[in-house]
Order: C-alpha cells, then sequence, then structure tokens
C-alpha cells in the first residue's frame, strides 16, 4: 500500500507545500483514491505517477476550503481529459450542493457520473464502503465544523497455497499447484483426489490505514486505529505555538499527536497539515522543530509528511519513505 | 502600466502554465487589480512581487472554472493573511451568489467586505468605474456563457508644469515651481503675481488596455479596442487545429485575434490562453507555433504570455517584458 502526498500546508499554500490532499494505493495499483482535494491537488497531479482517469474515489474530510476548494477544477479536468468511469465522492453534508451549484454556474458538464455517499453514513464504524480493494469505514472528530478520519482496510486478499503440505504430500508442482491455489478438486496420475480447500493458508493479515481531517482530540481516534498499521494525523502546531494561538483553530500539535499514537501503539505515524509559519529548512519555525517535539513522545516511526513524496507499506507493516 | 501573467493555459494547467490569471497595476504601484482567478492563482501570487493586501478588485471575464475556481481560496487566504480592506469583485451574474454559498459551505469567514459589481452594469461602454487610478469598462465577447472583456483606461494623471514658459518669463526655478504646479497663485519679489493655471499643460495621452474572456469573435472589440495601447486576447488554438475541433468551443484562433488586432491598428498584441497540447518546446505542435502563425497576421508588438512573466508598458506606448 503506498500513499502520495500531494498537499500537506495548512490554511495556505507555501512555496514548497500545497494545500491538503494525500493518495491511497495498493502497491504499484493504477487505481487510486483522494483524501481531500485542497486547491491545486490537480496541479500537483501533473507531477506524480496518478492519473486521474483511475481515481475511484475522492473522500473529504470536511469542508474547510483548504481541504475542499480543489474539487470542482479536479472534476472538471479529468472530464476534459476524456474519463467517462463514475466517480465516488465521500463527504460530509453540504458537499453534495455545493458540487452541484459550481457545477450549474460553471457549466461544468462532466460525462461521468458522481455518486455521492454522506460520510456520516459511515462515521461510527457501523457500516463501510467496499471500494477498489479497500474496506472504508469514518469516524468523526472535533473540529470547528464536522469532521471525519477514514479507516481503509484492505480487502480480497488472496489466501496463500501450503506448499509445505504439497511437498509433504509428494505432489509435483506446476500447473496442479495453481489448480489447488483457486480451490478446485484435481485428480493425480497416482490416483489421489486432492481438494483445493485442504491446501489453503489463511491470508496475510488485513493491514489498516487511517487518515484523518482537521482535529483537536486525537483519542476520539482510539477505536478508529486499533489494530491500525499507519496514522496520518494533523500536527498544525508545536506545543509553544497552539498555547499561544488559544484553542480556537481546534487543531493538534505534534506532542498531542505523537502521545496518543505512542498510547495506542500505532506502529507508524505521520504528520502533516503543517502551520505555513513552519519553513522546510533555516532557524526559528520549522517542520524539523515539529519532529523533534514528536519524537520525543513517540517511540514507533515516524514521517514528517513532504508534497510529492510516496511512502510504501510493506507487508510486515512498515511504512518508509520510497 | 504593468501586466503580470499568473496563468496562461486554457481549461486545464500544465506543468509549466496554471490557469487564467493576470495582474495589472500601474508601474511598480502596490495595488493592484486581477483579472480572472483560475484554480492556482494564489500560488502563483506565492512568486510574484503582488501582496493580497494591497488588491484592490478581482475582474472575472466568465464563470468557466478555469477562469474562477481559484477565486474562493484566494479570498480564504487574503482573509487568513489578514486583510481588512474591502475588496470589489466583479463578474457576470451568478458570482456572487456562488461565492455565497461556498463561504457558507466551507465556514469562511472572512475580516474584510466583498464589494460585488455586476460587469453587466458595466458593458456596452454606458457606465464605467473608477478604481484605484483605472477607469473600467467592460465589452460582451461571444462565448458558450456570458463572457466580457475589460478595459482598463488610466485617469488622475497629473498635469505636466510648463517649464519652458518658467523659464521664458524669468520666474527662479524652486519651491515656487511647485506651488504653481499645484495650481496655487503666487507673488514674487519683484510684485509679479502669477497664477498656477496659466503654466499647466495637458496630462499625457491616458493609456489603455483591454484584457479578453474567451471569445470567438475577435471584431465583437472594434469600439473597445479604439485607441487602446495593447489588447490581451485568448489564442486557444492554430487555425489548423480550430478546423478539427470544430466551432463549439468558441475560442479563438491565433490567426483570427492577430488579423483582428492588425485591422483595428492595435499597436501591441498579447496572445495567451493556450490549449495545453501546445507545448513550450521541442517539436509538434508548440507555443511558438501560435506565435509563428499570428506574426504573419500581424505588424505590431506581438508577445506570447508566460507564466510568472511582467510585461510593462512605457509611456511611448510599447509593450516589453521586463
Amino acid at each position: 500500500m503506498e500513499l502520495l502526498f500531494l498537499g500537506t500546508s495548512s490554511g495556505t499554500p507555501t512555496k514548497t507545500r500545497s494545500l491538503s490532499a494525500v493518495a491511497l494505493r495498493r502497491h504499484k495499483a493504477r487505481s487510486w483514491l483522494l483524501v481531500d482535494c485542497g486547491e491545486g491537488t490537480q496541479h500537483r497531479l501533473l507531477r506524480a505517477p496518478l492519473s486521474l482517469h483511475w481515481l475511484q474515489a475522492v473522500c473529504i474530510t470536511h469542508l474547510h476550503g483548504d481541504h475542499c476548494y480543489g474539487l470542482p477544477g479536479l472534476l472538471a479536468s479529468a472530464g476534459l481529459n476524456g474519463r467517462t468511469a463514475p466517480l465516488t465522492l465521500i463527504g460530509p453534508a453540504g458537499l453534495q450542493g455545493w458540487i452541484e451549484h459550481t457545477a450549474a454556474m460553471s457549466q461544468l458538464q462532466l460525462n461521468f457520473a458522481l455518486r455521492f455517499i454522506s460520510v456520516e453514513t459511515l462515521a461510527g464504524g457501523r457500516t463501510s464502503l467496499a471500494l477498489e480493494g479497500f474496506d472504508i469505514t469514518a469516524c468523526a472528530l472535533s473540529h470547528r465544523l464536522p469532521c471525519f478520519a477514514y479507516g481503509f482496510t484492505e480487502t480480497g486478499l488472496p489466501g496463500r497455497l501450503d506448499t509445505d503440505r504439497l511437498k509433504a504430500d509428494g505432489v509435483p508442482a506446476g500447473p496442479l499447484w495453481g489448480k489447488l491455489h483457486r480451490g478446485e478438486v484435481v485428480s493425480l496420475d497416482d490416483g489421489r483426489v486432492l481438494a483445493g480447500r485442504d491446501y489453503q493458508l489463511a491470508p496475510p493479515r488485513p493491514r489498516k490505514l487511517v487518515i484523518g481531517g482537521d482535529n483537536d482530540t486525537p483519542a476520539l481516534l482510539k477505536e478508529a486505529v486499533n489494530e491500525a498499521d499507519v496514522l496520518v494525523h494533523e500536527a498544525t502546531y508545536t506545543e509553544e505555538v497552539a498555547a499561544k494561538v488559544g484553542p480556537e483553530p481546534q487543531h493538534s500539535s505534534a506532542a498531542a499527536v505523537a502521545a496518543f499514537a505512542e498510547r495506542a501503539g500505532v506502529p507508524n505515524l505521520v504528520l502533516t497539515h503543517f502551520s505555513p509559519r513552519y519553513r522546510d529548512g533555516g532557524a526559528g519555525l520549522t517542520v524539523a522543530s515539529l519532529e523533534r517535539e514528536a519524537r520525543a513522545h513517540y517511540s514507533g516511526r515516524l514521517l514528517m509528511a513532504e508534497d510529492l513524496a510516496m511512502y510504501r507499506l510493506n507487508r510486515a507493516g512498515e511504512l518508509s519513505r520510497v
């Protein structure tokens, strides 16, 4: 599974960071999902190995502009590029009305259908949506307006063939193994009849990523991150700046998210959505200072998101930059 | 007067060209105006010598997304950057309703007032709007939805002091000249009383720029470009591609615009809004091929707009790249 960040700044873009958007796909798959779509997402896609033809769904965490103002332009460009496949849009109430108003205002005529799904129906883990090899759930967060995290659990993992047992039973390697793997019943030359179901091992543990929106209470994700391999969460400020800014913006500090991930036992933590006051280098407030603060509270694998950086989660559950 | 292009691609952005937006200001002034605001305009502004604090008005030519989808994000960023001065938004009917819907949907609370002006009230040259040293008019074009060009004529040019006459009359250079220039009545040591009005020369000819939206009939601009120094117009295709595409998109070819500008006697022509199929270099369809086609029909000063390029119009009416 791969994450590719298309924007990692909060509120306003910077020269190096565009507004919130992160793509998710199975390893090297053509199909992909997008979480949030700040202005400029389609510009970033011009530099990413992702095609609007193969976008399956856009999941919007909340309706602040820096998380959704890029959606109309992305839809328009998908249309101009010839897309005809339906597209699923998941988001808070209000998203559909806005897209429809925007389309009518700008005479945006798409040659593909939009399928709107209210994130509220997914929240709380009561229901989920099966899409492109993922089971998608949602979890309500705490922000200035309704905001959600999305959980993506891989599905449809093939069972593995019990080659040890095949060898022990003296079944010769070859096309027979493939038939047994597909669950067929086969006859051997020696007269034995074998059932594929007897040679299946359980599929590997499905991996799970949780990608949060803006949120001042990481503990709300306690259940959502249960058995999750990766948490992607905003870390808008350091503690010091958060104290100066006060609680009104309802964002999290790097320390608060890191401490939560430590307590919850999440093995991989990706921080993103940095206030533009944090620069990528030099002295003063930097993303490195956010990282130092997080590391002091978290012993797992910590990554600070960068625009156009790709992160791969291997089968062992280790996330690393590609 | 200076033009700074923030986006020069039509429909979809490319790696080198963002979507339609062009800034206009008096020479090195802090105040500026923006014509169109495609997605990504605020990203381009991060690399331009222009501040959202000093933006006086946004003039939207028409409501296709590639000309206006960047406006909500630009307003949001102006607000986050602490702007409090009112901002004028000029555009077709439908703009205000969309901005208001977008603001409500995304809980966009601005600390500055928006003053909406319908471009329809300016169209036809019957009325104009005085703003920041410009007299702004509008002219209806022909496109798939209501579309306009904006005319910007400089105003408030100071009269020049007739220094030749002052010298001939034996008025000593110094503070007296300043008083006479301001129109005051002054007494000389030799007893003469002089009136400032007798030493004023007419102000220089006001310069005019016309910036068009999408348009398949350049001749509609005939009156608007009368005595204009500069026409900025879309040239989406070469003739060959325009013939293949057919008339439905209602755009102009480079040849059509150039031939019109030649007939109308416009001394400076800037082409922009190039189809993404035209690349900036290499073989095949290139912006250079659009330029060659235009040059074959136009003998004036021709410039092909580039993102973040600045063009200056001097007092002699010559536009050149800075």
